[in-house]
């Protein structure tokens, strides 16, 4: 790339919000799980949506690879240049990060791409609202990524991922002509949806700039309970009796093995055992009312008590506090950080229709004892949603190097026990560039083709994050 | 056509299942507003996925348009050949209409595209489920047609549209090939939203063939109530109320006029104005509980006092049994029929951000009196989602030709009052052939543009449902 093409493009956003040196690149190149490593000419950071359109026309023109990057805390690589290139410009969207306008009457808040989750919860809440998506990166993940990954977290269950969460979108397309879709609308049958395509697609159609949240009253009650059981399979017992006794009031189902357990209490500060005796699972069981904190309690002691009496759970314990909800939930957030501490990890974002969660974990932990006998398994995750994090630790004392040169084959595994099944290879994580040929390999051609076919109708140059999600047709 | 070529598309499903009689044809082209009147060479009723498939690669070969059609009970025409062509070839999916699979402990049902609703919803309830799509058209609507248009209904408070209740599909694209999508999973971000973007596309991009459907757990409890108030201004306070005591819980909230109440008592048998009083307007509050029917009552309970000490409401009656429920809902869901024996009616589905709904009634209340004094307004619907059916009866004893051909005039005044306020052209009831220019006239050039290259990139050959929802590019 020539030295004219990027004093143009730092000419748009100003020198200052234009890096060009390694070190001040750095903190956008780095990605959490550091399976990326590459390098990129310059990283833009508009101020206004204007530059942002200023940025993309000026990219058409010159045929300028552009990597929309929000919070940069995704799992797959789809916010980093991808693996191999040294001329992908990364565009954050950081700086765009106003509330432009809250709505407690109707429930509405337009928020643009740039704003922290934490700082939406918080605006939120001064209007006696609440935005439910909840992701253990929510101090620095930002709304803009949220939405182009359609990023799920631990409400789910009962609030839907970020595309159920979002009623309209701003983006600017690959030519720099800005599509104003920031409706407020709960229903609107006008045409295709526009919304929902640009939501998950990874900033390979165009850059998200802002969009409308839907808000929720926040509940009058809420409790937490973690009880300890024998099995996947008595796991799903438990979630189907909670679900009869408190149908939209379940608002979170999450499985923890033993050794996540171990692993967090060993390594994370502040973390407890939460039970007397040692059960092989642990369910985490979140209850909101919206009429009182009596009716989640009721709730929860009914739930409880049927299922000890059903003999389907040893020992459960209910949070006495707020600070006691709060620990037992992280207990469950800090799993996966705790599993840094014991070596490497192979990790997968799965998931399988909810009644199948026992066959996969069956199926996938005899397959991987066949091929790695001592790693140790540590599956985990939002078991309401049929959503399984099966990350596997790597033997006590072996080499990480060596544990992680086979995780394509362990990947394999997994992955083809999870499609069998009728599941999924990406939950919620996305695709990136981590997962575009799997993708390909695995889904018929007409549905890939169906993909290029609507990134050549919005990309046809191919400068939005290329490489990642789906090729452009040949 | 020439006969050769219908002679090919009947030896596909056989002559008893490929209709050419004008009188065998009629039952698939008389729509229920009686708005469009066009013939048809051929009506062809497929009885399996594979037959979609020969008949679209036909259609693609001869360069043959095809209406997919599935209950016929749309109301833009958007199920019916295009006003002025005698050439398009209707494909009824009423034959598919088999229910595939059950999952009860995964809440989920496939089905096929001419599944009629109400016998999904008695599959649902026969493994003590419920599918929450809920219509006034449910005894004859087909799932292939709720989802084309994304329809709405009375549950979309607290359910979502039929798009939140589904979570795959197949379908068949116009070149014959068949898109599997049929996935049960809650969580799967496995590339572009394919599946949103045939739902709610009108069978312009290819034909649903089946669907994976979410279904809930049955409430446990379940309450209704009708209350009389003074205003739209005065229903939005008390659906704040009721937002705030249920939550979640709050699974309708309608709004009906006076002059809705008097219609549906005097034309629909059995139908009794439910308050002893007269008032200018009536909420329906509709309240379910997971936990009892003790919960939905108290809920009931507690909004209605809180309504009335707080000024809010006149009176307010709870239903005593379920057949007092039914009746409640009757009330409101026969409203729309009542009008026709009232004469003309000019209608608009629109919708607007909620907190503007009173806004929006003062605003078109003024502009139609001001146009046409003695019009009978009647404005009513599913306030909860900011969706109001804002339909005017004709004067009494006036020509209802003279009166329906102001209706355009009308309807602009209408339609730019819902759009200053941020608001649709349609709510729920989709573009079809009735809105097509005005939506792309309405729209900025950006969005039809994109949309007429998803077209463009689906159905190239423009054989899909021609002339409906978007033109294809020049």
């Amino acid at each position: 790339m020539t030295k004219d093409i990027l004093d143009r493009f730092a000419a748009i956003v100003g020198a200052k919000n234009a890096l060009r040196s390694a070190d001040d690149a750095a903190p956008y190149l780095v990605e959490p799980r550091g399976l990326y490593h590459d390098k990129t000419p310059m990283v833009l950071k508009p101020g206004s949506v204007e530059e942002v359109s200023q940025i993309l026309r000026l990219a058409t023109e010159t045929g300028t690879a552009i990597v929309p990057q929000a919070g940069n805390t995704g799992h797959v690589g789809g916010q980093v240049p991808l693996q191999g290139t040294q001329n992908q410009i990364i565009l954050s969207v950081s700086r765009l990060n106003k509330i432009r306008a809250v709505d407690p009457t109707g429930n509405t808040m337009t928020v643009e791409a740039g704003c922290v989750l934490e700082d939406v919860h918080k605006a939120a809440s001064e209007v006696q609202r609440m935005f439910p998506l909840s992701l253990g990166s929510q101090g620095s993940c930002e709304i803009g990524g949220n939405l182009s990954t359609n990023a799920g977290g631990t409400a789910v269950l009962a609030y839907g991922n970020t595309r159920q969460l979002c009623l309209g979108l701003e983006a600017v397309l690959p030519t720099g002509e800005i599509w104003n879709g920031l409706r407020r609308l709960k229903k609107d049958n006008t045409g295709y949806d526009l919304r929902d395509l640009f939501i998950g697609a990874e900033g390979t159609l165009g850059v998200i700039t802002a969009a409308v949240l839907k808000l929720f009253p926040v509940p009058e009650g809420h409790q937490v309970a973690i009880a300890g059981l024998d099995s996947p399979e008595t796991a799903l017992k438990v979630l189907k009796l909670a679900e009869r006794h408190c149908g939209g009031a379940l608002t979170g189902f999450e499985l923890m093995p033993r050794i996540g357990v171990e692993f967090t209490v060993a390594h994370i500060p502040g973390n407890r055992d939460p039970l007397t005796g040692k059960y092989p699972w642990y369910v985490l069981i979140d209850i909101s009312s919206g009429q009182s904190q009596d009716a989640a309690d009721a709730m929860m002691q009914a739930v409880l008590e049927d299922a000890l009496s059903g003999g389907l759970i040893g020992d459960a314990v209910i949070a006495q506090s707020d600070t006691q909800r709060a620990e037992f939930w992280r207990l469950r957030e800090t799993m996966s950080e705790s599993q840094k501490h014991e070596g490497a990890s192979i990790k997968h974002d799965v998931s399988v229709p909810v009644a199948e969660i026992p066959h996969f974990m069956a199926r996938a932990d005899a397959a991987v004892r066949a091929a790695m006998p001592d790693a140790r398994l540590f599956a985990f995750g939002h078991m309401g949603d049929g959503n399984i994090h099966y990350n596997i630790s790597q033997p006590e004392g072996a080499d990480p190097e060596a544990y992680l040169a086979r995780r394509f084959e362990i990947n394999a595994l997994v992955y083809d026990i999870a499609l069998e099944l009728g599941g999924s290879i990406s939950a919620e994580h996305g695709i990136g560039q981590m997962k575009r040929d799997r993708l390909a390999a695995i889904r018929e051609p007409i549905e890939i083709d169906l993909m290029r076919r609507i990134k050549a109708a919005f990309d046809p140059a191919g400068i939005m994050n290329p490489g990642k999600v789906v090729a452009l047709p040949d």
